[in-house]
């Protein structure tokens, strides 16, 4: 079997993107094959700026027309619609099937604005796509944690927490993630304590009921009481978490996992990973930055676009 | 000047609270003048369970009235009416000045409900002795986390992040913890993100701004991020944090500091700390429990007691 083709999309050229996808190559191409989705001229540009006279032949690059200047640190116009054509041609490699998974190095939303890329951000880009929101997961190896609601007012989602929608995602997650055993988390203090600090557990009870039977076998877990899972006698005990709301689910992770930690897209057409950092333009090019939280990015596209095959690359 | 005095409630006599206070008073003996507020023939009675002959004289029992005998492991009318009469006794010593500080060692539940004690828990009783409900403030000396709402729904949570009541709770935290730079959580994710999230920061911010006028320094800052603020660039930056609802402080500091943290009632006539676990009925009197978390309560007793004093036994 053929290592993984990843497309990768460079991310903002004045950031740390290019420098970091250069200082990992070697380590990640043993697990893939790393197409890179970005001029050649603009990566040999790149290179000189830490040093390095000439990149690898196997550096594979997927050229188009497009020329301007690195200017480390500055957000722009033209890194803005670089970077875009980068994702956009990254994503279209993936969903013609010439990749088997996109990693998006970051971009800075200023230069998309600048640019007048019609999109936020990565996240609202692959909505507007594939027409439907993605599963957030983030973490790293130790520690996944997919959000059931992500950029939600908190004040909205007890609303949210229904017995159907949360067993649809399960579902979803359990397809899209492949994770042996979840652990769900409650929504209230204490796991609402029987009752006594609320009832939404009742829902996410029923939900795990009704997953686990249409999944056919006891995968999920819970409701969990949301303090106590993320303890270091606790967090082993299942493959990831689904937490009920953004903050639940990453100040936990952070705490534990900033610098590894990952930005996984779940239960679209193409799988996307990014590593869970931004542009960083103040070291851009001074060779400080952590290639860690890329690398594992790298990682867990392997995985995902694996996991249905019997032979493993990670 | 003297050492603190504090007054220790021994908790339930057949679980971990009797052996942690025998095999942890070299050490806080250093700190305090403590006293227990349990019979000594009980005391004695324990310390001959790990093997102890005869107690330090200077291990100071206050006695009262009450004989039992210990079953490790066994929730039971009797431990349930031992730790409730040492609880009182304790409190009632503070709340006479006899003593600086209560240290409450860890009951069961259950005992107490056995004992027909008219109070669910400590932080029960306490409310109920003195007809308002404390602050609770988790954490250790890297971290501490008091909640603006504790036992709470959550979907109740959001109706209460008003200005007034959360500047008279930092306010009241202030006094109460003596807190030099405190960190005040955003509510929502990414705290609002500029208002498209939700809107309760505003809230928060004119009572961050109305609480520092009051107490006439820059003293609280935010709203913070709060998936942010627990990473390990950001928790050095205040001296403690004040999180909206329980979760979303217990959960990252639990990740982060599960077996040194303590328990701590602040804005009562009297000041209480607790270690933050259970009686463990399984490990009791096996010489298992880790003592690191009453270690730092009696620590955090004393820091609280001298505070407003010039010298210190921290």
């Amino acid at each position: 079997m053929q290592k993984p083709k990843i497309a990768i999309s460079i991310g903002d050229i004045n950031g740390v993107g290019p420098e970091i996808a250069i200082r990992a190559h070697e380590k990640i191409k043993e697990i893939c094959e790393p197409v890179y989705c970005v001029p050649r001229a603009l990566m040999d540009e790149a290179a000189l700026k830490i040093g390095i006279e000439e990149l690898d032949f196997d550096f594979l690059c997927v050229d188009f027309n497009f020329s301007c200047t690195i200017r480390p640190g500055e957000a722009a116009a033209d890194s803005g619609e670089l970077s875009y054509k980068s994702f956009k041609l990254a994503t279209s490699y993936a969903k013609s099937g010439r990749a088997d998974a996109v990693v998006t190095l970051p971009i800075n939303k200023k230069a998309w604005e600048m640019a007048g890329v019609p999109h936020k951000g990565h996240t609202d880009a692959l909505s507007d796509i594939f027409g439907k929101r993605g599963i957030m997961m983030l973490g790293c190896e130790e520690l996944f944690v997919a959000l059931y609601t992500d950029h939600v007012p908190l004040k909205e989602v007890a609303s949210l927490i229904k017995q159907e929608p949360i067993a649809q995602f399960l579902e979803e997650f359990y397809k899209a993630g492949g994770f042996e055993s979840v652990g769900v988390l409650g929504f209230n203090p204490h796991a609402g304590d029987g009752g006594v600090l609320g009832s939404e557990e009742e829902e996410i009870k029923a939900a795990i009921e009704m997953a686990n039977k249409t999944v056919g076998k006891e995968l999920f877990f819970g409701p969990l009481v949301p303090d106590v899972a993320f303890t270091p006698h606790s967090k082993g005990k299942y493959a990831a978490y689904v937490a009920m709301y953004h903050d639940q689910g990453l100040a936990p992770l952070k705490a534990l996992h900033f610098d590894e930690s990952i930005n996984v897209t779940l239960g679209l057409p193409i799988i996307r990973t990014s590593p869970d950092h931004g542009t960083a333009y103040d070291i851009a090019y001074k060779l400080e930055a952590n290639t860690k939280s890329y690398e594992n990015a790298v990682k867990e596209a392997v995985r995902l676009a694996t996991k249905d095959k019997k032979e493993s690359f990670v």
